[in-house]
């Protein structure tokens, strides 16, 4: 690896490191960080806190004033080059005079994509392109798939005893995991643009769907799937004034839910369920970068076949619930272990008491298929 | 600290390591190592292989020659002061004119404990005792179970996709776990005086319990509960020469056996089922130290209500098999989360594309009132 590249590594690093602190913020927008060195120093850091706010960009070029001019700016994603919000920050690198823009992955929205990164090079500007492209992909993961694919990334929450069960017999699950899995999990709702469940989960633990946690700064949509119409206005969750997409068919009976309520009628399948492809696809229309799905093993598993689940995120208690215990997923009645679905573990840690772990479904001969 | 015993660690510490080097050999003893310092310089070590053959101390004093007298011993167990199948330690080690033995811990044998020490102090050796006695104890955690309770160190293993399932709803469950969790497996089975098993896992695994590993010196006992005589002379099983303990009861059926087949009967408790505490204590006075459980649901949470359980060792695959298939472990159907077992994740791991989880049961009332 040349010397150059470590260097740019180095400073793409810490760019990446201040694109995370948008983490619980950014959203609908990706987390951007930007770093500018001249002579071998830093002289600006930006990130990009929140949509309609400056981006990474601006941010940095204005704590790097006169000494933008000939430095290199390190940014984690292709710079803007159309008005959005705000006035394209190409333009503003061009008029504070950089040299060398660093950039760890193009812009994924295909239709703008490489626009930026044209119009630096004509106007005279060094471009370098693929600086940490893996990790960068990876922080903007939700961006990245609703650009890509117009679908959010979606991640199924689950949480069981080590014999994976997730109630007793007659439906009690408060609590099997820990108060710290438990904050786990409100610290993933307070990153996520939309959090989706089912009526019949909502109704068993009265669920309110909110993000409770110190760093929330946004609440996300309140998706319930909700096709036979079992809400009543009543429920805890109507008293949270964050929005809530209320899914349900046609045939729904419609009740008078309270204005921040809004219906999403979507087809039901063959099989008497919600069009799922059709309901992420509604989301990512909705700029939901990120969906994290707590529901039963009804809907897991509807989700898991249909191929659209991203991540598994799985909260094992240091607990026996036994046979009798309600199952974690409800998938077809395999008889042979080359139909079952494989998952590939990508993280294992302990929370509190539990282990938590994170699985990723390897690609189905469907997909590989498509 | 002092100095002093930050000394006496590192030494103890190689000791242990080398007692360790006896996992697969020592039993029934004990794993034991010794090593002797003269002047801060290591001047012999030395483990126990085998039973029958000489003790750790032996072999070090041996390497040591003339230089361990007036040297310190590090014994990871306090050397025997009777005659076995060899002569007794503590002898050797006055006759070399050792000055000074620091001890792990003492004999757990509550017949002989303290009895080496005393002979020592009063021959005016200086006796150290207690440097790493928890690991001393933990790498001996079989030979101390059987010593201090009269029953071996239980370990029960169970393999699992990641929502707990055990098999396919056909029973198919070859293989959910990899290559690498099986080998795993067999270096445990290596290391236990006994594999217990059922008749019907047996029958449905077609399983040999024997010790397939490269380290493996010695085949465990293989012990197999068959209260209602399901075993016949034809299975793989019997095929292989290592001994097998067939627990039965005066009512089991009688049908012929190979000679490497004891019968054991034992009663049957008012639900009909084997004795278990019974058999674990015969199992002491056989002189195995651990015993290593492959089993179905059943007897796992048969041996987990009766809190027979020292260690679950638990595979769980990146697989999903669903609510159809068989669940991991049979216990009341419990209706408040209270009464559920609890346990302690002591050690998690990947092996292969698997997780491998030790958990230990904590203890239950039941114990705490014993």
């Amino acid at each position: 690896m040349t010397n150059v590249k470590v260097i740019h590594q180095k400073y793409m690093q810490r760019a990446l490191e201040l694109a995370a602190l948008g983490r619980f913020s950014s959203m609908p927008n990706p987390m951007v960080g930007c770093v500018i060195v001249a002579d071998g120093t830093i002289v600006g850091e930006g990130w990009h806190a929140k949509a309609g706010e400056p981006h990474a960009e601006v941010h940095a070029l204005r704590a790097a004033g006169a000494a933008a001019r000939g430095a290199t700016a390190y940014v984690t994603l292709e710079p803007c080059s159309h008005h959005g919000r705000t006035p394209p920050c190409v333009d503003a690198l061009l008029a504070a005079g950089i040299g060398h823009v660093v950039i760890a992955m193009e812009d994924p929205n295909p239709l703008v994509s490489g626009q930026g990164i044209a119009r630096l090079r004509d106007q005279g500007v060094a471009v370098t392109v693929g600086i940490l492209a893996d990790a960068a992909r990876r922080l903007n993961q939700g961006f990245v798939a609703r650009m890509e694919r117009q679908r959010p990334w979606l991640q199924v929450k689950m949480a069981a005893s080590i014999d994976g069960k997730t109630a007793l017999v007659n439906g009690e699950s408060q609590w099997i995991t820990s108060p710290q899995a438990r904050q786990d999990v409100h610290r993933w709702r307070a990153q996520s643009g939309a959090i989706l469940s089912s009526a019949a989960t909502v109704l068993a633990d009265g669920a309110r769907l909110t993000a409770r946690h110190p760093h929330a700064q946004q609440q996300p949509l309140r998706v319930i799937i909700d096709s036979k119409g079992l809400l009543t206005a009543d429920l805890p969750l109507f008293k949270e004034t964050s929005p809530i997409l209320l899914v349900q068919a046609e045939e729904t009976p419609v009740v008078a839910f309270p204005e921040h309520v809004e219906r999403l009628i979507l087809p039901l399948t063959e099989s008497g369920n919600i069009d799922l492809p059709a309901l992420f696809q509604a989301l990512a229309e909705k700029q939901v970068n990120r969906v994290w799905t707590e529901c039963g093993a009804q809907l897991a598993g509807a989700l898991l076949q249909a191929n659209l689940v991203d991540e598994l995120v799985i909260y094992l208690a240091p607990k026996l619930i036994g046979a009798a215990g309600l199952s974690l997923v409800a998938l077809p009645e395999y008889t042979a272990m080359a139909q079952i679905p494989e998952l590939t573990f990508t993280d294992v840690r302990q929370v509190g008491d539990d282990l938590r772990i994170i699985a990723e479904p390897r690609m189905t001969l469907g997909d590989q298929l498509l």
